[in-house]
């Protein structure tokens, strides 16, 4: 028994007679029977409804997860939770070609530590980018944890273009967080270490192992992180933790906190307490403010230390210049989070029972009196915890991080010991409601909830176990991700959806109507530098390249082949495919693979994308599309020929495995001629029809014209060589001919579908 | 504008009543006003109600699908269709730490081809093992298309535990697909190439290119292929497809098709017409024949050539024994499917508007009478289309592949061209009902559908394109599957499904209840072997070895704990951390990872995994758990240091952060004995229910017992340190007695939930 149901579905089903209306034939089941089969409640269906999304429809918003240890971002669909796509960040990722085409390992190969590649990711944080605070859609930032880098994706295509190294770090927790107009995406630190890198024995701790915080600086247009505009700031050696931006009042200014100020090491295997023990022993730790803009200006005015050639701003130049300043806060803290307006700082701590909330305007004022309790022990102020607090409010074991709604004043927190999440007035100090999640909630997200203008309705709750929610699939189960609904008073958990790949930090929402990403490239993009390619190849223009020892391809890809179709090459060779899709029509991605070599692309219409490997091994390699990208997919096919070093050229002739003779090709002419007549009977439904108003038919009619003319062209050449009684090519191109029809047809068959269930209407 | 909707809503809605009835506070929404607000009309109520599946609930079936380039399996719940996990199989994937632990990577080292690492996979068909021709969910086999490879899967952890390369192709496409009692598994090759590699001109295809099929032994005991007890036989170049075992009467048969029997060569790139436009000139290929039960015999007889130390039969032996004939089929088919009881098999064409049913009654008939057309250039014998056909059935354009239904006669076709679903009785040849799918189905699956037993109920289809199905997000779309209703007269579309990540080929799908994978592994397990590792670590067992260059740690993981917590190596030294994961808690995974160095672990209950790395880089690195195992988490830390070499250790003294007195102490002390006032009611409350019917509560009931158990055993040391008045441990000691008690809270409050949310009763 999996949980206790309300049993008044047939009650209600006596009402509906909804199972009549939709049956029609005498065994479809009616609503009230399906209700009664699944044992659902009519809070169900409530839910059911307000989550399904039927063919075609659209959700509202549009999350992206970080996807924790898989490297990589989950972007899915709100309300139907529906998963739209994987994005390959750190972790190379074949679909997507990512890592096993050149451009992208160039992407990748960004990322390097120390010489040494580093082919997967801890994700922990995503950012979009704002303009004056608001979400933008246009470029999204993630950190990774474990070795301390930061990436770009553009939102334009949903591709990785950059990753960035941090210099002076060894680990980081506390990023992305963007600045209101995401001048900078600020990154801190987690784990102490010496800055930049380097050998300090752990006895050295207090002296040489350092945190640390960088302000990104973000070039919008070039749409890249500049790496030679962007500074850090020394931290004490505590660990610091998320961070936050200021905005409205607070703009200018930003919040990272932190544990283990107790600056513990711990040694369990020489019987000493463990790092958890000695983490949280002292009742509070410190949420670090800083005056990002005061800092912008003594990093412009050259006070900083360059460390691995970055510019670092001491602990001492951070004190005397008045950037930094510390507050208490309640013991290992996760979330801290300012309100819309920047008004207010929510802090969690993991082991209290109450969020902090802290006024901006009372920190200000106590620094500008300067009135402090004491300093740290490297001299940074301390604002007593009294002149800075607005307010606690006691939510719960373990409140973790919060969102906002687009109600004033109020607020979601996750509490992760118990497992609720908690809806709050943050103005007035008054709970709202409550509802329990399963297991062990950790960030939530609410709609564009960290954001100047939070837009409501959902809350989801990133929760980090699932334990008993799911179908069982062995003992790494999923992370489970569940939908709450906040339009009302009271909250309600509307949907469970599991993930299945990595385990998410945080994630943010967005209006799904604020993206605009492309559905085709400009012809011959190299999507990861947004570029012209300048290997992109035209159709006519494909040729192969020989010097000594290399070989360059220069290939096109269509419905439903590879130029070129045959590549010999010698054992030892360099080759390089570069391949251009030069389809126009929307999802006609066509892949690339060579058997027994480590490469594939993925190239989208109008994409340039290159495979590179050395021929090392003799032999015959076939390749071919690896995406099904119209019914002859399996023949768009080739062959590489790796020849053994310094073998001649075996002089036979090919000889054709089947001969056509005038009657074959008479015969596939005329089957061509049928195959028009269906054609012309599709084109001329959709013509009579109002299809103009449909764009996505318009799409495809574009798309079928384009494969018409192709279709003329094989045409034309089977009329040649029908011309010199060639009947072995004039049967062939005949079938050529015939395939692009075939495509035609297909195209016009969709459209015709579609016309035909989305109501339009005959026009003649 | 999306679709057109029936307007009816207002007037159901007036008939429910359901909005009061759920409501309760005065804002929430009616069902009349969600279907409103949403658009949904009375069917995709009644799609939903079929779909939706309740916090907790479970799906009916449970598919695993190919992901295509992804080069992994996806499993997802039907009617759910939620996504519930990524396998690895091919790809390296860092959540799993498939490709980042030691493990898993000799699993992957078996999939190098010529000393080359693959790192990635085109996966196509997956398999369940069957028993007696039922599914019995033991194990799973997937193949790579591109590098020709055979993984097989664990479905009691869903692990990938092997990986074979085919000996003697360059290519396949038509595995796996087992015999009737997973004997083996059949892998037909795609494209032709000399067979077993090497280099061979195109000029001579005919004569030196070859295809093949090889049936792998599957030892079930040891859950492997056996390599040495399998064997392939020789077939002509042409491109050999999809392939299916006999069942029932046609058991010890199997059937492989073919696509390009024309044996054209392309060229475009020198004025000759495509391979599309070759391989699909002639109006049939050729479906093969095996007696696989004869070459079995044959094989174990001796009479086979070795090729790179595998057996294979040679064409002419297979001709001269009577194993392998001929049947000319429809061009460019893709499905070959085996009815249920054995007696059908039906050819899709993707190019034919009809399926062509052919009798395997006929055809032994055919064998048996010698009554061949002739034979093929290799000199195979081929039997009359009209010999072996029992029908041919115009469904439609592009027939692609079949699945069957719980109903004796019905199939289900899926048309490529037409984007439909046809619905037929394949004994009489009549169609049943057809619907339209979205766009450009490629295989689909109904329930246990090529088995001796199919389930009926569900069929999904898998179509290849998405288009304007989903929210955008970018050029590269999702593909989308498509859940259809068959269980009453009219098929019904109720869910469209999008893949986030890979183009998944072909689904299985088996009833939830024959899978009962683990929860927890037995102590010290090597998952990828399935046996007790050899550097599994006992707690208490912690140590670190050390040798000339080399350091090994044996260590443990719990919440919230590494063992040991400090590693000191030198520069270049070889360095291993052997983690075994102590907790026996559902779902209380660990990760490890080292920053900086390019090793993730995922260390599930009871599992022993090894991260390994050259420490090439003088420095300090963090290591985490990179799992949210508790509320202590981001403090499950420790340090790797590694020392310059030769650098002399430095003598100092380390200097606690934080110093403790008895004050500290005796406040620690305090709210641990407060918070076992929580424990107790939390305690309390429970055990006043009927909480042993809920195994899940049981299960974390245990684990509470287990967490009291370490607060007691780190009070102990508390007291004993605070006898000798070292209050500095006294105050850490408590600190960890009370780390111990937050976590047995913590499962408390879960356990509490459940109870209440699933009507627990009060016993006493």
């Amino acid at each position: 028994m999996i949980r206790t149901r309300l049993k008044q579905t047939a009650a209600v089903a006596a009402l509906l007679g909804i199972g009549a209306v939709v049956a029609g034939a005498a065994q479809a089941e009616s609503l009230d029977q399906v209700m009664k089969r699944r044992n659902l409640t009519q809070k169900d269906l409530l839910s059911a409804a307000k989550t399904y999304t039927p063919t075609g429809g659209r959700d509202e918003f549009v999350a992206f997860s970080s996807g924790g240890q898989s490297g990589q971002v989950i972007v899915y669909g709100i309300p139907s939770m529906r998963i739209l796509k994987y994005i390959a960040v750190f972790t190379p990722e074949p679909w997507q070609g990512y890592g096993y085409d050149e451009e992208s390992k160039a992407v990748l190969a960004q990322g390097k530590i120390g010489g040494r590649d580093i082919t997967w990711g801890d994700t922990h944080h995503p950012a979009i980018t704002e303009t004056n605070g608001d979400y933008d859609g246009q470029w999204l930032f993630i950190n990774d944890k474990s070795s301390p880098r930061l990436a770009v994706i553009s939102l334009h295509d949903f591709e990785t273009q950059q990753i960035v190294v941090n210099p002076v770090m060894q680990s980081e927790h506390g990023g992305a967080f963007v600045t209101p107009n995401s001048d900078y995406v600020i990154e801190a630190s987690q784990y102490p270490a010496p800055l930049g890198g380097g050998f300090a024995p752990l006895e050295e701790f207090n002296e040489k192992y350092r945190g640390a915080v960088t302000y990104w600086k973000f070039d919008r247009e070039a749409g890249r992180i500049d790496q030679s505009k962007s500074f850090s700031i020394e931290l004490p050696p505590y660990s610091q933790d998320l961070s936050d931006a200021g905005k409205g009042v607070s703009d200018g200014w930003s919040f990272t906190n932190s544990f283990c100020t107790e600056r513990y090491v711990g040694g369990i295997e020489r019987g000493r307490p463990p790092f958890e023990a000695g983490c949280s022993a002292n009742d509070t730790d410190f949420l670090h403010v800083f005056n990002w803009k005061k800092a912008e200006e003594v990093y412009k005015a050259g006070k900083t230390t360059k460390i691995n050639g970055h510019d670092v701003i001491s602990l001492k130049t951070a004190v005397d210049e008045g950037i930094l300043f510390l507050i208490p806060e309640p013991k290992s803290p996760h979330g801290v989070d300012v309100s819309p307006d920047g008004k207010y700082i929510v802090v969690g701590g993991k082991l209290d029972s109450q969020v902090s909330i802290y006024s901006f305007e009372k920190i200000q004022a106590s620094i500008a009196a300067k009135k402090f309790s004491g300093v740290d022990a490297y001299g940074v102020p301390i604002i007593d915890i009294k002149d800075a607090l607005h307010k606690q409010v006691a939510l719960g074991l373990g409140p973790l991080h919060t969102q906002y709604d687009a109600k004033p004043c109020v607020a979601y927190t996750s509490l992760y010991v118990d497992s609720q999440v908690a809806k709050y007035d943050y103005c007035e100090g008054k709970i709202l409601d409550k509802v329990s999640v399963h297991y062990n909630i950790g960030h939530l997200m609410s709609m564009e909830g960290d954001s100047v203008h939070p837009k409501g309705k959902y809350v989801v709750a990133l929760n980090k176990l699932a334990i008993d929610r799911f179908n069982p699939v062995g003992p790494l189960h999923p992370q489970n991700h569940q939908l709450i609904d906040v339009s009302g008073d009271k909250m309600e958990v509307i949907y469970d959806m599991p993930l299945p790949l990595g385990e998410p930090h945080y994630s943010v929402a967005i209006a799904a109507d604020k993206l605009k990403p492309l559905v085709r490239y400009k012809f011959g993009t190299d999507s990861r530098t947004g570029k012209t390619s300048p290997v992109a190849t035209r159709p006519g223009q494909e040729r192969i390249e020989r010097s000594p020892g290399e070989v360059k391809v220069f290939g096109t890809l269509i419905r439903s082949h590879i130029t070129p179709e045959i590549v010999e090459v010698e054992e030892g060779d360099k080759v390089s495919f570069h391949l251009t899709n030069t389809e126009r029509a929307e999802d006609e991605v066509h892949g690339f693979a060579v058997s027994g070599h480590n490469v594939n692309l993925s190239v989208e219409p109008g994409k340039t994308a290159t495979a590179a490997f050395t021929a090392d091994r003799p032999g015959v390699y076939p390749y071919y599309c690896t995406e099904f990208c119209s019914a002859l997919h399996l023949e768009m096919e080739g062959y590489l020929l790796v020849k053994p070093k310094g073998l001649a050229q075996a002089a036979a002739v090919q000889t054709a495995g089947v001969t056509y003779a005038k009657g074959d090709f008479d015969k596939q002419y005329k089957s061509c001629v049928d195959t028009q007549a269906v054609i012309d009977s599709v084109v001329g439904y959709i013509t009579s029809t109002n299809f103009k108003d449909f764009p996505q038919v318009v799409s495809m009619v574009e798309d079928a014209t384009d494969q018409l003319n192709f279709a003329a062209d094989a045409r034309k050449k089977a009329d040649e060589a029908a011309k010199k009684e060639d009947w072995q090519n004039a049967t062939l191109w005949a079938g050529q001919w015939w395939q692009y029809q075939v495509k035609a047809a297909d195209i016009g068959l969709r459209a015709k579908t579609f016309l035909e269930q989305n109501g339009a209407k005959k026009v003649k």
